[in-house]
């Protein structure tokens, strides 16, 4: 198999525009996302981020890329319709998507599972447990049964998404509430990945645990085919059938 | 629970247009369809097609309607963006859809998955033999084993959608495909099912095993709750938590 | 359709045995059960426990039941093989069946599922926290989005169960664990319900929204059908094939 | 990683007592099943048969499989009950199942999965055309749209199995049934694969698509952890709880 070619695409607003933030990801949090995955991965990663022409995702990026990685929050509306339409379209035709934390209600993530991504939330620095259901997934690979962030956002259930065709990690909220944090679909012949964790003011993205799962991701959701989805095809029998000539009727 | 409310959509366009789909369902394949729910379920059912003002979903008759049935074919362009966003959060908040033969490419079908409803297609008059997976199941009480259809269009697999929470009947056509032909999802708050029979040229809404799905998915897919899913919603902690005054960072 | 007939059974020991479970429960948790269930549905209820001539189930009182409840603990070795075929047996036939709390490794549901049951648990007289995740499912009629049990036996994930087809509730523990304590499975022609909350030495099973989910559960996993399901047969062939009086080769 | 390790479990019992058989498998079906995974894999692979001590599993070859390749057909019966136990220990620990053709009805696959593997069956040297559902799945690696093989059992629906956790193949018969051919499951930490084709009558095994998908399913089921899942375990509270060293009640 040739060299895998990974994108992280980030927002790229809170790291530049608020300085508690800054601090925490001054190279962006495409940048620790990147490294998180080069880090185990033998893989060719590039970064692209909003606020560049054609929001940093041009066709010919798509075309190159294998897994997608998406971290967006308070300018989910600023990605344009056709950059959604064609990362959906990438996704259908077999790329990987893996959605990080506030991109559950991003246009691409909404796009994709065709649901809201509703949820509740609360930022008071507390503290989340995330419990391994599947210790034998390889998205979960040398992840403990339990590892804790001492600071997060909270994200609580219901959450509003398709049932997951794996359900692989569970978190606890020390305000009382539950999620499901780590889930997959597959898509066209595309994987899809929702991972929850990431706040922008927490530096979730160096715990070695959450790093080792978007390593993790980057392999599991690779393209495996890449098909272009048009319309529908008009076929010829492959037995004998009464009417093999027929016109189309309608 | 008060009586169920249906509400039948059809494009409506073969049926005028077409003298053969004229013989065939000479008062369009939404009364076809109504007469099918009416003669088993007690439900108030109303029809809407195309041409109508807002496509004949107005607000007013989405929010008082328990199913919604979809049946449409060559102008699927034609339905307005509003009404399929109207169609989608109606779902989300507890309405259910049956989508019916061709509308696997409907932008409603297409909206509430995410995926393209691709497929291999023939018209061949043709015989089609749909298998029973679950005979305990709502949609199929009353079915038998194994039904035909002397004759139908072939739709093929691979059909691109979402891995179905329940798979319930295939299809073996004459002419060697094969097809999943009643799938359910639950999306949002409410229940969506897939029908596969039911092409314009045959008779196929009033074959006996037919109808009695679609009555028994008028019942299935009904409304249970009527829910406003709208942006997520920032909550108090139900336990104690380090910081729960703390301002959004970001 | 005709009345539910619906068969709790119950260990019997603990009630019996030890004066703090005595007071909780009285007349035994099958009594406590089976209010919950006549209190909303129409139904025939009888009971039966462990120490009664083939454990309370001979093959005549499977035969007229159409769902099945069972609460066991510390006796599980106790049902005799032969009982635990006939439950399995009846279970793919179309009976419905409701596994209650520690019954997450009676023989019953190990057979059914073929999975361990695996939990962590602890006694702490802890808060349970239970989120709803599908108001729209029948089990969830009229619960609400969360609801507390002010003290419970702990059983946290790594819960070795199957994939659930539907999991519906996700509880939070004051100790920090998580588990799915509502869950759906399709067996054979039956419906398996698992629903996590009721240790012996707490009132839990009078607690309304439990009670609320026990009738709801009855009415969800009810038989639908009866089916013996023997052994594989050989049919004719529905289409020509080459060889169709072909001896059996092997 | 270290090099994987296969055992090919067969009956070998037709090739031995039935010419015709014999002429197809001279070595058996466990010789041409081990080389289609070695001719892709580098694979350690060893065989087991019915007639060897224990059934050709002892505990130390289980310990040393990474997956288990099973074929069985007239007797199901003669593979030891505690045999049976230990397969299904090894796959709640971890070691991946790969159970093929008449094994539908093994003691191990009813074991694992809890449910009868009832399907129709015919011999008439009919034509057998399996449809690629998932062509991205890497069980499904090099595998067209779709393949026929010339003669094959009849299997059809319906296929008293759980709803399989991914459905990747579904087969269409010359003589009017469908089957879903190739599933898999989850079972504790083992991945479990069901492969339909395979009658000892025909060279079915000798079929490159069909070698492909042997190949495929010893890298996809394959071991990626070794747990033992005894009984459920007592766990200390991960946060502070009211009565942390309460005596067990019951």
């Amino acid at each position: 198999m040739s060299r895998l070619r990974v994108t992280v695409w980030n927002e790229y607003l809170h790291e530049v525009e608020n300085d508690l933030v800054h601090a925490v990801y001054p190279d962006g949090i495409h940048a620790e996302v990147a490294s998180a995955v080069t880090e185990r991965v033998d893989a060719q990663v590039t970064t692209a981020t909003l606020r560049e022409p054609e929001n940093g995702l041009p066709q010919d990026v798509l075309d190159a890329t294998d897994v997608l990685f998406w971290w967006g929050h308070k300018a989910h509306a600023e990605v344009a319709d056709e950059v959604v339409e064609r990362v959906h379209k990438a996704v259908m035709g077999g790329m990987g998507l893996v959605v990080l934390h506030s991109a559950h209600v991003s246009k691409v993530f909404k796009r994709v599972l065709g649901t809201t991504g509703w949820l509740r939330w609360r930022e008071a620095d507390e503290k989340e447990r995330l419990w391994n259901l599947q210790p034998s997934h390889p998205l979960l690979e040398g992840v403990p049964e339990q590892f804790e962030l001492e600071q997060e956002e909270m994200y609580g259930e219901r959450f509003d998404i398709p049932e997951p065709d794996e359900l692989l990690l569970i978190s606890w909220f020390q305000g009382g509430e539950v999620f499901r944090s780590l889930c997959t679909w597959r898509r066209g012949h595309g994987r899809v990945v929702y991972f929850r964790p990431g706040h922008e003011a927490y530096p979730t993205y160096r715990n070695p645990h959450v790093r080792r799962i978007l390593a993790n991701a980057a392999t599991y959701a690779a393209r495996r085919v890449t098909v272009e989805i048009g319309r529908p095809i008009q076929v010829e029998a492959l037995e004998p059938v009464p009417n093999p000539s027929k016109e189309h009727v309608g």
